[in-house]
């Protein structure tokens, strides 16, 4: 990795009030890929009877990860904003778990990067969701 | 829409914890369309520079007007859990206003409910943002 | 439309191989939509008990209505070429039916052009696929 | 794989019109997993200045090859259709190349089966496309 890319991830988290206020934690980044982590809440809470957090803040923490492991990429210059997201939930999230997201930006283009992510619980058999997306980015080379 | 479908919107946003710590007020529902709007927040803030707020509220904002679409359908029976969402981002929002999703559910077989939803803040000519999902449903007839 | 746009429907599907071969008919081309019929064809069977046709085709068909949609919006410059392209299938079309589609260039930002489209055969009550997408652009305002 | 489970790739694509008459050949079948080839042919050509075959024989061979995958999971029973699909398009294929598509079914539940791909041509660094879905399933346990 560059080193124009080294990130610090505490600014990089006081850059982001949105991951802040959810309680998102930076667990390592750079070349193109990010983990993120994500506590468990009562504020996330869909399901009060079995308490199973909702796909909102999944899906906050996938979009925040996957724009993270585009940053980081070593062929993408400053900022970028998500064209589109598909999140898919293959089931539910247990409850009390931290939910810890690895994304992978694995191709870049003149204009845009496309991602891949898995958010997965401590149960590491089956992921809790996948994500696919794409990210405008200005390219450095 | 049958008599067995009505909900009681406090209630209903009563059973969505994390809606609600978001601040997500339920605007009408009924017979597979659902509005919800998301007051601005500056917890929401993805980019403090411009105040811009992040996808991931707009992505919960989406996730959660689109079940309520699809709870709300006649044909739709008990609770639903979303299989895949897409969101596409067309612009940055509006720093201050509440954004407005509209979600219409479309369209329910045996088991697949489909839904579409816009997002929109003051400036009516081009939506925030888009969805496309599919979600799981048990069929009452 | 910009008198540049004007495009002549047999020269462009003549500049289709891909559409010429499958027989894809050019019925509306211009300001960011297009309309392209898909006569039936036993080729595109995916079941034969029943005859009906394959996603494929359609997929095929989806992805060339939403980039004929794309070059004939009036801020467009040039060829377009797809990012990405999320297609639902609510139902099965019916044998023997021509599928139309139709598809809508809603937004160009100054790299991206967001889609959507709608594939029907004569039953007009449900159609039979939607499509959303974002296709590469060159802009020319 | 379960017994019952096994698919002679002969009568496989006997079964499938549309993917013989693009000349698509099964490689690969069982446990979840499919591998399909689609030789380059003219009929495909997208752009007829570079050879450059179009999206939709590329989309339709990730669909039957996911559709493939999924079949060919030991706890789907019967058929299966897909639900919806998304096609991400990272380059264009070399014209003359075959392409290769390989899709894996990763999860099922009672009614949906999730599944993901990868199309390739001769120049294995970065694929062609990716394709990630969902798909109407009976479940055998």
């Amino acid at each position: 990795m560059d080193n124009s890319k080294s990130i610090d991830p505490i600014q990089f988290m006081e850059a982001l009030p949105h991951g802040k206020a959810l309680g998102m934690q930076l667990i390592e980044l750079g070349d193109g890929t990010a983990v993120l982590g994500l506590p468990y809440d009562k504020r996330f809470v869909g399901d009060p009877e079995t308490g199973v957090i909702h796909g909102g803040p999944i899906s906050a923490l996938m979009d925040t990860c996957c724009g993270a492991s585009v940053m980081s990429h070593p062929e993408v210059m400053g900022i970028t904003a998500t064209i589109d997201l598909r999140i898919d939930y293959m089931r539910a999230a247990k409850p009390g778990d931290t939910i810890v997201a690895r994304a992978e930006c694995h191709h870049v283009t003149r204009s845009v990067a496309f991602v891949r992510a898995v958010a997965e619980d401590s149960n590491s058999n089956t992921p809790v969701a996948t994500a696919t997306g794409t990210f405008m980015v200005g390219k450095s080379k």
